[in-house]
């Protein structure tokens, strides 16, 4: 069975099954598919990003239980012994993704609810149940972050999006991406600016794939390029993804974001974020509390595999920015769209979610 | 002899020496330098941009006129047959730089005054006497940029530049970088914020060496990160280069360098252009009037020796931008500093020279 050409993460099989994944560091160049029948091999996915992006991290690490609890044991209380190693193990793979944890964690309360009498293949089933939900959940949050914010744009609109959030972060359509995959199975032409995302690339390597993979029209730019495509009257909209919203509607995203943001506002063009529901986190009061992760200057100095910056040379390489409320026009969730952006209508949004953190 | 640590180009010798420069290419890892005995030399340097830069590829060319001139002849007139054959060769080396044909041509007209009964040994000097004030008048301009645009710098600012307007582009301080480089000489700590500079990495790969070389505080960053250390508050001027400037102001110059104007003017802070008089083209009435050059997608596609986005991928690749007079608060010429910009400050400044285009 050949691969869906969009397909990052499938489970094949029963609870004896395996995982495939699209090994993304190899992507733009090939589209290579791997499969894990072990857990070692979803570790050293994870470990080396050939799966990324919170959401497929957590569905991996999921499945990566399924797959752990495969080897012969002769009574459950074996098999919750492998549960505790399996996801002990997997944690080690990626200690800062939260959602490595959350998916891990969760799969061990579904096996804390299973009855004391249930057999070996009732455990098996139920964890595998719960990993397939896991992803469904996921899946079902990125159809409608598309839905909702196709609604915002017009046919023949031309969007700009700032590195990956699309189906190979996600279990399909991605948040920003979703939105352009919604509107063109709606028969609504986009064109698509992608910033190519200094220093690693993410929009060249993964969003320009995903887009010619679904054949949107799409257009790659370096990051410095972005204005003058915005001068030419050529974007009439800017969508990308989060990684964490504060209380106050300030979102933190692959650095450049708030650069974009800038840029949009001084063309009169609408910034907007697609992020889930799970992005927020009112536990922080507003973007100033989040610290910005610096990362290896190697990055930046030998980005392409070849020196390009002197020895010695001093970088700042920030992970992220922080976009300020004030810059986004509207927030895309899976359940609508906040809009304007503030404490108040982000609260009426999330409701009592117990899924955010407060 | 030691190369200079900042001398791009050098000339050795009488009208029998030869020209030293850095080959360009070979930066940042290595610094290694050509001895240019023959014309091919200098026609192959240019060709491959082992010099590069306006100003320096005009300087290198006169030289290369002298050298051409070195084959032994028994007359003057032959002496003008072979300065006729290598002034032919030189503009063929690189048949879109301005300056190129502007020293050619400047080296031919010197020829023409010439008295006829001239010894061949008069011709030679008085040609190399010409290719040395050509060097030495770009000198003079790169000191004067200097000395007017420190003035605009308190000691301590941090200054963002973008691509390389530094020595390496022409005889010695360059323009954007004179400023810095004068700042330190009169005692006045700076720090200079680098863009990167993508596609070609002028800002990684020339701009943070020749920092480096003067031992000024340099930081390098890709420029999606610009707008982030401008919020941090880091940054209170901007200062770069221009490839041209209209009548009424608007400068086109590397692209990216837009973006930096509009980033600047949301975080108000200043941004400054600096240019010689002779970037000055009255001949152009607005930046509309200039078109702008599109540059092989490659550059982006396969930035250094490596595929880093998919095939077939489409790429938008403008080589220059154009930023509009209003987000620019001075340009900063060997004149002085045109201040606020418009068609009557700019004219008010040029006056009549005859090297300005109209």
């Amino acid at each position: 069975m050949s691969p869906n050409r969009s397909e990052t993460l499938s489970w094949h099989g029963g609870s004896d099954g395996h995982l495939r994944l699209i090994d993304q560091t190899k992507l733009p160049v090939n589209l290579v598919t791997i499969d894990c029948r072990d857990v070692e091999t979803i570790w050293e996915a994870i470990k080396m990003l050939r799966v990324r992006g919170a959401p497929a991290i957590g569905i991996a690490a999921a499945y990566g239980v399924c797959i752990g609890l495969q080897k012969p044991v002769d009574s459950v209380a074996a098999l919750r012994q492998q549960l505790s190693d399996v996801t002990d193990y997997l944690a080690t793979s990626r200690p800062t993704a939260v959602n490595l944890f959350w998916a891990l964690d969760r799969m061990k309360r579904r096996a804390g609810t299973l009855p004391a009498a249930s057999s070996v293949q009732q455990f098996r089933d139920a964890l595998l149940a719960e990993a397939e939900q896991i992803h469904a959940e996921d899946r079902h949050v990125c159809h409608a972050i598309g839905h909702h914010g196709a609604q915002l744009l017009q046919p023949g609109t031309g969007v700009l999006t700032h590195c990956n959030a699309g189906g190979l972060a996600t279990s399909e359509y991605g948040t920003a991406l979703s939105v352009f995959f919604t509107a063109q199975d709606q028969g609504k032409p986009l064109h698509v600016w992608v910033d190519e995302t200094r220093p690693l690339l993410q929009g060249a390597r993964l969003t320009a794939w995903e887009l010619m993979q679904r054949g949107i029209e799409a257009t790659l730019i370096c990051d410095n390029m972005a204005a003058q495509v915005m001068r030419e009257g050529k974007i009439q909209a800017v969508i990308t993804g989060a990684d964490r919203v504060a209380a106050n509607g300030d979102a933190a995203n692959k650095i450049g974001t708030y650069s974009v943001a800038v840029l949009a506002k001084a063309h009169r063009i609408p910034f907007y974020i697609a992020a889930p529901i799970s992005t927020f986190d009112l536990s922080i009061d507003s973007g100033d509390a989040i610290p910005i992760e610096q990362r290896d200057s190697r990055e930046i100095t030998h980005g392409f595999g070849r020196q390009t910056a002197p020895d010695g040379a001093v970088v700042y390489n920030p992970a992220f920015d922080v976009t300020p409320a004030e810059l986004i026009e509207a927030i895309i969730t899976e359940r609508g769209v906040v809009r304007p952006v503030n404490r108040d209508t982000i609260a009426n949004m999330i409701g009592n979610d117990e899924h955010v953190m407060r």
